[in-house]
């Protein structure tokens, strides 16, 4: 047995988990000491804002008081778009929840024809707990992914709205107390996330094991439908959140930028609310979904996997919460290394900021390596054995160095020119993907696969807080333009934006490649629920289930594109008509119609989530009922393969073209001077590039990992109901 | 036995290739009779060019003489330029030809150490000749596939060149004189390069049976080689080609459309022959050896698979011809179908044209179903075995409602707006190639499917005839603009070549449907070939070659597409350079240099398509060799599914694209009016979508059909050398 003990790891894990929560709470208390309430603000600190120093309107003479009120009116203005955003859309995704949770039961529990009586195990020896009651905890486990994952985007939300203001504040006095505020905003969001996340479902395995005892099997089987919950809530925010962001950006950026000739963000925009909201809503807590689907997924899956393996059957305690281990030994190394930004260096000029968040990245990835070889060694036996797919496979106990492995992959690609250089950057991810791959299945099966998947993840609240960081910046850049600040102000927070788009970047193909790994897990885990043996490409259910699961995301891709670029024109529309009939907006004595943008922007990623919701939803049913399970096998492989490279490629393309605008704005170089200045030919072709890939880069690309995640999750949650009645179609040609 | 006894067979095949041939030059009797040379013309027929009708230019009172002589002197010029250029490109293609023979030989001969004794065979009882002899033939039959691939491409390049002038001064009669030529002409390629394939493929059998003997599965084998040799001709000439044609084209655009704003095809423009030369060596002769390399290999997969199943075990000569007997009446139908076009009815106005076309491809595809049923129930036998992967599956005899049911699949795609459009337009093809595929193989295995894919390529000669009048027409149009001619001429090979633009749609639909079946039935080969009993996607090996074969296409895209760009922008260069140093260009005083311009074309694309052909001649054998036949049949698996798709959504967004710009452009309803006239920003932006849609549709798209079927071919003729030396990494690690 293991060096910790069942002990030990009954401690270890909550521990972990509260102080996580605890340090994000500590975290918010510092931002929160930030004001935006002009006069508080002076009386709480004394003088001048709270700190001794200097501030820019002193500087330039400007009124203090006025900025600040402007500051906290936008943040109101941002907080309750977004607010009012997720709440209609957790309208419908509710009664989705209903409905979806409803068909788990009826499916799951009809297996054995509803009965109360406890069935042979499949893989164990002995009795174990009937369907009809696994299906209940499925369903229960589906709800509580659901809640939590809505929780964390929703509290993500809140957090970062109340940050941005905060942000703009802190520029005043220096790029390094702006830099420090974002950074922390995006810290609490990162351990909240991971940390609550850690402790539900450390709870929900605890309060299911009372009832199931000793039948693992069924215990973790019914845990899956937390993957599920925390995935399928993920693909809502992610798309809707995706669509509404790119539909104001878009709208505002058409109208403004290229027909009236304003600059971003500019108050006479009537979009600009909707474009600021649009990053809450899509960037945070549409994210925040999707990693916490991820690290739902991938756990379920490497549990799973030990379920049926000697830790399940032997009832090794420790052994089994080893993936739980792992992520609560990420939250301590996460916590460590958020302390090196915040507390043990301090960021004086805006050339230090990206290297500083480079920083963190290497940090946690090398403390994390140490904490993964320290927790490998307590809690795993010396020899185990990982279920394969009929032949058992004895590994000898090296998953550590596989696990450093796994943390090292996943580096960034270099983000080069259009089309034909996404496409080129597909190579070295793919070829990165496929050695971890073969390394990591050579040393523990699909164990290996969702451990390397894990190890990627478990340095998420750090990943978060640097991805977090950035529409966080961005915001508080918009707030300083309405509010009219000066211009050295936005000069701050632009350098703050820049310097996290390199580190987003890295945090795209973190995404990505886990993802990747995540849905190959949860395939196999299927696989072996499903009871298929072999998953033949010559066999021409399983090619024809490939070659239309490679289709999948191309369908999907179109489906959201479209919904952009329909969104978009509804709000180019709005856009013009208010600087057409709203006297004078355009000289800045009227004020636009915020409002109405915002609204367009709500019902039109409402309206426009569901058909690609549906079909990631309703393709591994159809295909598992109609088509049987080694159909659908070819289905998951297809669309997985297929997928990686459209992600990777959309995100990549949109990139560059993001890049190359902002090299032609920025205009750093004689060369990137010559295409420039703004308005040049050569810029307005730039920018037609960028709003191409917009889309492509922030809603079609990131939408992608979660199809790939969720059609696997779901699978794997209905393998037994498949198992059972699958295959109708088949059965009747 | 069959009812259709040996000597029929020996006498039916030969017999059809000899008519189709004959056909194919009494075609091309009749084109030229269309005299180019003025003076000649009068002589020849009396009066009027040879016919009874009014022209044109005597309407308008022009000088006719003049108009015939620079119609041959631009012919003349085109025809020089694409010479050149396949010359240029064969002086490459012949070195490769012989490093790749070299290869074959060398690989293959040393499976049995270059022993000359006979070996046990793997699927039939006896002795089978041994690997060295079957080496050397495999050399042959790829050198002669490689020939025939290149002579049928410069012919059909040679037939074109003589047609586009002849089509220019047919038009002056009117719109019907003009298509019949155009057609004739586009016929005189399609039976020339199906029948000679047919032909030469039926010699070579014969030939190589005298040393075989009964040793069918070392004949059969050796046989492949034929595909290979086709195949990888195909490659070349379809990316040099596919570059040139293309940055010719975009290069004349950008230059002459966009910045000095004169019409297309203007003889000012010095890039104007270059994009006329580009039409026929990309989409004449590289679409040719295209599609003579889908006809070699499914014929090869077909016969690799029967020689393993009952018909070559037996040794039953008629069964075992079916693949060439299906061609044989393919040629039989092709030929009655385009009597239909030339002879039966006659075209009054443009309106006809596309309905017409369209008839071409509903009679030949209703009189293919009947010829197969009737050669179904001719050659094969009552009963027979098909080898299936180590089981072994009886199938009755109705073969014949499923090649009917591949023959009506494939249907084309309505192609509609943009990225997002041209990836929904993945759906419908993508489920129609499953459900083909699942029926194919349910009723007869692999080689259900590769006569699927025979089936498709079955009326080829007709598909083969309605590709090339486009292109033809299309030069027509350029030559009738450069002559100087009536506005009036332009607009009638205007209309003939829009009305080939649908069919030409459904033409490439065509092609990559039955580039998928192709490449399903030689990976089935393959696999049967190399021993692999299974290929489970389970398995690590399979599974890295499948997301890395995924990736092919995009890394190959990536080639084509920069190369393109790169190619593109020195052309622009060069025309640039011409406008601004030659005096009197503008004002057409002065001739510019087209020279210059072909020769920019001829060595980019010569260049530029080494790499990507590197790409696809290298991966197999590298895979092969390194990872050995497990991963290779990943990599096939995923480079197939992948590729696929995106070699649909690239031709149909680039054709969506293509397609707004011409709307625009005709102005034919209020809607198109209220976005045009030409030079308006609308028309720029669809100028600017049609210019990014060029290399996605006409260069990569295409490309891509090759890349699967040929990856995939090859791995066949390398199958034993795999099977017995491949896997080295795997096995010293």
């Amino acid at each position: 047995m293991a060096i910790l003990g069942e002990l030990g790891t009954e401690i270890l894990i909550p521990v972990c988990g509260v102080v996580g929560i605890v340090f994000a709470v500590a975290q918010w208390f510092i931002v929160s000491k930030v004001k935006v309430t002009p006069g508080a603000a002076s009386a709480a600190a004394g003088s001048k804002n709270g700190y001794g120093d200097y501030l820019i309107e002193e500087e330039e003479g400007l009124n203090d008081h006025n900025v600040v009120v402007k500051c906290a009116e936008i943040q109101t203005a941002i907080s309750e778009g977004a607010t009012s955003f997720l709440f209609t859309m957790y309208q419908y995704v509710g009664m989705f929840m209903v409905v979806f949770a409803a068909i788990i039961f009826l499916f799951l529990g009809s297996i054995e024809g509803f009965s109360t009586k406890g069935q042979p195990c499949t893989y164990s020896t002995g009795t174990c707990k009937p369907a009809l009651y696994t299906a209940l905890f499925s369903t229960a486990s589906f709800l509580l992914g659901a809640i939590t994952s809505l929780v964390s985007g929703f509290l993500g939300m809140k957090i970062a709205t109340y940050a941005n203001a905060r942000t703009t504040l802190e520029a005043r006095k220096g790029v390094g107390k702006a830099f420090i505020t974002a950074f922390r905003s995006g810290a609490v969001m990162g351990f909240l996330l991971s940390s609550s996340g850690l402790v539900v479902l450390y709870i929900t395995i605890n309060v299911f094991k009372m009832y199931y005892g000793d039948d693992w099997e069924g215990l973790f089987e019914s845990i899956t439908g937390y993957g599920l919950g925390g995935s399928s809530m993920a693909l809502f925010g992610r798309v809707g959140g995706g669509i509404y962001t790119k539909a104001a950006d878009v709208g505002a950026d058409l109208v403004g930028k290229v027909e009236r000739n304003i600059p971003e963000d500019d108050p006479r925009n009537p979009a600009v609310i909707a474009d600021n909201v649009g990053d809450n809503v899509g960037d945070i807590a549409g994210m925040g979904s999707d990693l916490f689907g991820s690290y739902a997924e991938s756990s379920c899956a490497a549990l799973v996997v030990a379920s049926i393996s000697s830790f399940g059957i032997n009832h090794d305690f420790t052994a089994m919460c080893y993936p739980l281990l792992v992520s609560s030994v990420g939250i301590i190394v996460c916590l460590l290394t958020t302390l090196f930004a915040t507390d043990f260096f301090e960021i004086k000029a805006a050339s230090e900021i990206e290297p500083a968040l480079k920083k963190q990245l290497i940090i946690s990835t090398a403390l994390m390596t140490i904490g993964v070889a320290v927790i490998s060694w307590l809690a795993l036996p010396a020899k185990f054995t990982i279920f394969n797919f009929g032949a058992q496979k004895d590994v000898s106990n090296c998953p550590v160095q596989d696990v450093a492995d796994s943390c090292r992959t996943g580096a960034a690609t270099n983000v080069i020119f259009g089309l034909a250089l996404g496409y080129k950057s597909v190579i070295i991810p793919i070829f990165a993907i496929a050695v971890s791959i073969y390394v990591s299945f050579s040393i523990a099966a699909m164990y290996g696969i969702a451990m390397a998947a894990l190890g990627m993840l478990s340095t998420m609240a750090t990943g978060l807080a640097i991805d977090a960081y950035g529409p966080i910046s961005d915001n508080a850049g918009g707030i300083a333009e309405m509010a009219g600040m000066s211009h050295r102000i936005r000069e701050r927070t632009d350098a703050l934006d820049a310097a996290g788009n390199t580190t987003a970047a890295i945090g795209k193909g973190f995404a990505i490649g886990s993802a990747a790994l995540v849905s190959l897990a949860l395939f196999g885990a299927f696989v072996s629920r499903a009871g298929v043996k072999v998953v033949d490409v010559l066999s021409p259910k399983v090619f024809i289930g490939l070659i239309v699961g490679a289709m999948l995301p191309y369908w999907f891709s179109a489906m959201t594109m479209k919904s952009v670029g329909s969104a978009a024109l509804k709000m180019v529309e709005e856009v013009r008509r208010q600087f057409n009939t709203i006297p004078g907006l355009m000289e800045g004595t009227a004020k636009p119609d915020y409002a109405t943008c915002v609204k367009i922007s709500t019902d039109a990623s409402i309206k426009e989530m569901i058909p690609p919701g549906a079909l990631v939803m309703l393709t591994p049913l159809i295909v598992g009922t109609l088509f049987g399970v080694e159909t659908l096998s070819g289905v998951l492989a297809g669309a997985l393969v297929s997928g990686v490279q459209i992600a990777i490629s959309a995100s990549n393309t949109g990139g560059a073209w993001d890049n190359a605008k902002k090299y032609i704005e920025a205009g750093n170089s004689e060369h990137a001077r010559s295409l420039g200045p703004k308005g040049s030919d050569c810029h307005k072709a730039a920018v037609i590039g960028d709003t191409i890939g917009d889309p492509l880069k922030d809603t079609s690309g990131p939408s992608l990992n979660i199809l790939i995640k969720l059609m696997a999750v779901e699978s794997l949650v209905f393998a037994p109901f498949f198992a059972t009645y699958g295959g109708v179609l088949f059965k009747y040609i």
